[in-house]
């Protein structure tokens, strides 16, 4: 039996009790029974740098995750403290966060030995050891802290009962286990504290780019905003730059949410109001008050967006969002999206956004541009769907006309959806063919919206389409959900991050409205007196009167694969380029992407066949 | 270096030629330099049984392939005989018999030194190494005969590269090296000598049951028929039972085509006729000639049906197929199927069946039923599909009126379609739930129409819904194919083999007829003027002018999902049972059975990583 880097393990010695007292001594004092040998060390090594990432997984902090990626080794190195040790711990992975089917690692002991095992659990929260041994155990230490178990994964195992990491949200699982398990089957999820953490794991290989010394920073905020008791509110605030601020270049912003509103604030962005306008109307107040200023329809040009679960946001050493001086309105509106299900009244809320800028510009002008579907009714969701996919597109008219011969480069992405949001992607295509993907979430949630770098750069020329899928689950509703701004309507947008910017701010589309009016025409005919197509109905209120049956369900699906569409080729203040933008045909698509093959690590036959070998009481290690 | 099971490897000393040497060496004397030396081969054990199964791999014989099946391991030993070896040789699996996206084992020289590997085929025929090797080498032998390689393989692999080896068709690809190559990664099946065989590699664990001692033997064949020269024909030719034959069971029957007609005749099948009727006049000749006397509509009662490909069917031991006898027919109707692309002329046929019958009649009356879709255009795939599925229902109403209280025993099953058939299945549900699969062929061959013996006698009880679906590629077809009896037209049928005997001999469905009509006219209202709705057009005309865009074939498709069905549940002699059996609802089914997640095999370290050794000239071994 070998060891791992000469690690010194503290062994103890005990009684060995039966398994049946063991289990009646659970608690922390179990945690000084374990005595961790680690076997089959063959092939490992440690790990070439300390770990760049790190989080809690529980609200609590007991268990404390670091990692690290290599991309060259396609493996993950896993660095997981477990603060409070009491007889084990599990730490995994699953599609959405749950704890069935989810892909395990688990520390458990039997009140005798301990294990430590790569499993999985069933539908049922069973846990099953794996026939195949991925997650291999390099370390396992006391520290002062805790517990230190050190591991790697591959990314992608070939074990069918294993979790495939991939690019995008990754949702973490753990459970602590509070007592001796006779053995693995023993145990099932629903029986322990368990809970979930969602994180990109792997986070591409960009460094924070250097700052620049002259860097101030600047605060953009609703004062003392009273947040009104309804489930969704966006709040508009007119605030201005000092007269006379010159031209300057964002480098970096980022959110101030105030302390105790974190479940509140959902997103907020930064708009620059139209250059054409001397000045504007001060507001303070929901965007859709009877009382807004209709003028502040041309506050649209983006220059910071966040959303629920981002960090600050850096822009890269070339490029910057460039604001103030000739030209550029003295003009922010912020909106701020409060999400307030509860409908609590009475809170009170400041946040908003810190912009870090430098007068000394970059070599390029940054900006952000809104890929996917436009915000409207047409574009709905049937109810108890698993996996309805809706699709925006960028044409390349649009294309064509608003991007520079050069084309433009994305560096980085936001994807956007409300609540029944759980997949999105963005694929730029050229010549019909399908190229390369922008952003890819296939575990996206709603409420892990982060501004992500992206790994690679993408460059889009003038003439390529881009198009922005989303996938959605409607499972829990009872009636179709359509687009549009509230929470419990539908969005589907990516922000691409992009330079040099150009004046092409909105990159949308809708199906059209004629084309979906024959839909809710033959809905009637075909399935009898039960829907109303009278002209008077709302798009909503004909979503609402469909007949949900299997038929109904694909030929929407089947409409929106193939009625033309209306795009919005918008530059900033809510204006279309220049062209015929309804009725256009859907791009065709001839060759798609191919679904990656997962890699299967080539040296298979380093791994353990069973858990590793753990030891309890008396042994010296 | 360990030898499997002290096999005597000949070694010869012949002089090492360099690789170019080697290369203009090809052709058989080659072969002798190939001396095989079998490396790790730990935990392998030789086969417990000789092989019971055997085929010709290639038209000449050259490649001879012998195999058996564990189902508690789950492996397939494979017996590879080479006879003429050369430079080497390739075999393995592909979806559909085609050469690119193979999975293979390769045994090759450079010429120098020789090879054993699990490789795989890209979409461009070249061929790589696997990283997992799953093909395990355990003898290569040299015989009187030539090179017999041993190897086994588990049904699943869990490799990405490798092919799953399920019930049903198995297409088996073999390729000929005629000279040495650098590397494995030179080789490309292009180039090659190269073929396909399709077979059921696991085959049941049925025995041939005991046959009786009194059986005789009865000829049913068509005297010296003109095959006409056309594409399609269904030959109908009427014959006679001796008068006064007593009631017999057939216990077994097998095919007799004439020889050199092999490629011509695609199924035969033979019916009784109805017993209401004293005599049935004689007739040879084309199943639709309008001279085929009208009563011949009324001899449509199964006792035999033979496909390409299958060979003699045996009924199991507790059960026979009654014919003969007081209450039955004395008159058989032989209808022969012959497809004749190459139109031609003058070819002479008297292909027919020979029936082995028992007077020792055996516990239970046997039967043949007929499930899955009626013969009617109704039933149409839309031009340029990879996989279009069409669904037929034998539904609850039926098989409770139809089936005894005890329900049917379905021990066999023949899978039915015409040329772009790929995929057939049937499912037995209950309670709206699928409970198992009767006979699933995900890798079926319209070239491949074995009657199968089940691996598991699947019970069917009054109020199971019986459900077959087609999967079908009209890549090649510019307009729709229909549902008929055409060669060019398209069926999707099983006959399930059951007892006892029931009067339900078809229990299929179609779409109804009034709401394809809708879809014609919902197809015309929304592509504008391109599609004839004039009521005098036949349905084929209607499909023939639909615009086949993605929106026409996903409503359609999801018609056929939702829209009543009327049901053809049938007696012999084209009655239908009585009750309302058109505007059916679909069957509702609340719970699908789950795709089987292959196994992975436990002991992975125990492979190879890499091709295993061989070596070239002067080793002993």
């Amino acid at each position: 039996m070998a060891r791992w880097g000469g690690q010194a393990h503290p062994a103890m010695k005990v009684p060995s009790p039966s398994v049946r007292e063991a289990a009646s001594m659970y608690g922390t004092a179990v945690a000084i029974f374990l005595v961790i040998l680690v076997a089959a060390l063959q092939g490992s090594e440690p790990p070439e740098s300390p770990f760049p990432y790190r989080i809690p997984l529980d609200p609590e902090g007991t268990l404390e995750l670091s990692w690290n990626v290599s991309y060259v080794q396609e493996t993950i190195h896993f660095q997981l403290l477990v603060r409070e040790l009491k007889a084990g711990v599990l730490f995994g992975m699953s599609d959405r966060g749950e704890l069935e089917n989810a892909d395990l690692v688990v520390l458990w002991t039997d009140g005798d030995s301990a294990y430590f095992g790569d499993a999985w659990s069933d539908q049922k929260g069973w846990i099953h050891l794996d026939a195949q041994q991925d997650y291999q155990l390099l370390r396992a230490q006391r520290t002062p802290e805790g517990l230190s178990l050190l591991f790697k994964r591959p990314f992608g195992t070939c074990d069918p009962k294993d979790y495939l990491i991939e690019d995008g949200t990754v949702h973490l699982v753990y459970g602590i286990l509070e007592e001796p398990f006779w053995s693995l089957e023993a145990i099932n999820t629903s029986a322990l504290h368990t809970g979930l953490q969602r994180v990109q794991l792997l986070k591409p290989n960009v460094s924070v780019p250097a700052l620049p010394a002259d860097m101030r920073t600047m605060e953009v905020r609703a004062p003392d905003v009273l947040v009104p008791g309804q489930e969704t509110t966006y709040w508009c605030y007119i605030t201005e730059l000092p007269d006379g601020f010159p031209r300057h270049h964002i480098v970096m912003y980022e959110p101030i949410v105030t302390e105790g509103n974190e479940a509140l604030v959902h997103h907020m962005e930064v708009f620059q109001c139209a250059a054409e306008f001397e000045s504007f109307p001060q507001f303070n107040g929901p965007c859709d008050s009877k009382m807004k200023p209709s003028r502040l329809n041309y506050c649209r040009h983006v220059l910071a967006a966040w959303a629920l679960g981002a960090k600050a946001f850096y822009y890269p050493e070339e490029a910057g969002l460039a604001f103030g001086g000739a030209g550029s309105s003295r003009f922010l509106r912020l909106e701020v999206h409060y999400h307030n299900p509860l409908k609590i009244e009475g809170r009170r809320d400041s946040s908003g956004i810190r912009l870090y800028y430098t007068a000394t510009l970059r070599r390029f002008d940054a900006g952000i541009m809104e890929l996917g579907l436009v915000y409207t009714p047409v574009m709905a969701i049937p109810p108890q769907e698993t996996a309805f996919v809706l699709t925006g597109y960028c044409t390349d008219k649009c294309t064509q006309l608003a991007l520079p011969p050069s084309g433009i480069h994305i560096f980085a992405s936001q994807l956007h959806t409300h609540l029944t949001g759980r997949k999105v992607v963005t694929v730029l295509a050229r010549d019909g063919r399908e190229r390369e993907v922008v952003n890819r979430d296939d575990h996206y949630s709603p409420h892990f919206q982060e501004i992500r770098m992206l790994k690679k750069v993408v460059s889009v020329h003038p003439g390529d389409v881009l198009i922005t899928s989303c996938t959605y689950n409607t499972e829990d509703r009872k009636l179709a959900t359509v687009g549009g701004f509230g929470i419990l309507e539908e969005m589907c947008v990516n922000y691409v991050h992009y330079y040099p910017q150009t004046q092409l701010e909105l990159c949308k589309s809708a199906v059209d409205p004629g084309f979906l009016q024959k839909y809710f025409h033959f809905v009637n005919r075909f399935n009898g007196e039960e829907v109303c197509t009278c002209p008077q109905a709302s798009v909503p209120e004909q979503f609402a009167t469909v007949p949900w049956n299997s038929f109904n369900r694909q030929v929407l699906s089947a409409l929106y694969g193939f009625a033309p569409i209306s795009m919005h080729c918008n530059k900033s203040s809510a204006v279309r380029f220049q062209g015929e933008w309804n009725l256009q045909p859907l791009p065709e698509i001839i060759s798609k992407l191919e679904e990656p093959t997962p890699q299967c690590p080539a040296s298979r036959g380093r791994s353990p066949a069973g858990p590793t070998v753990v030891d309890i009481g008396g042994g010296k290690g």
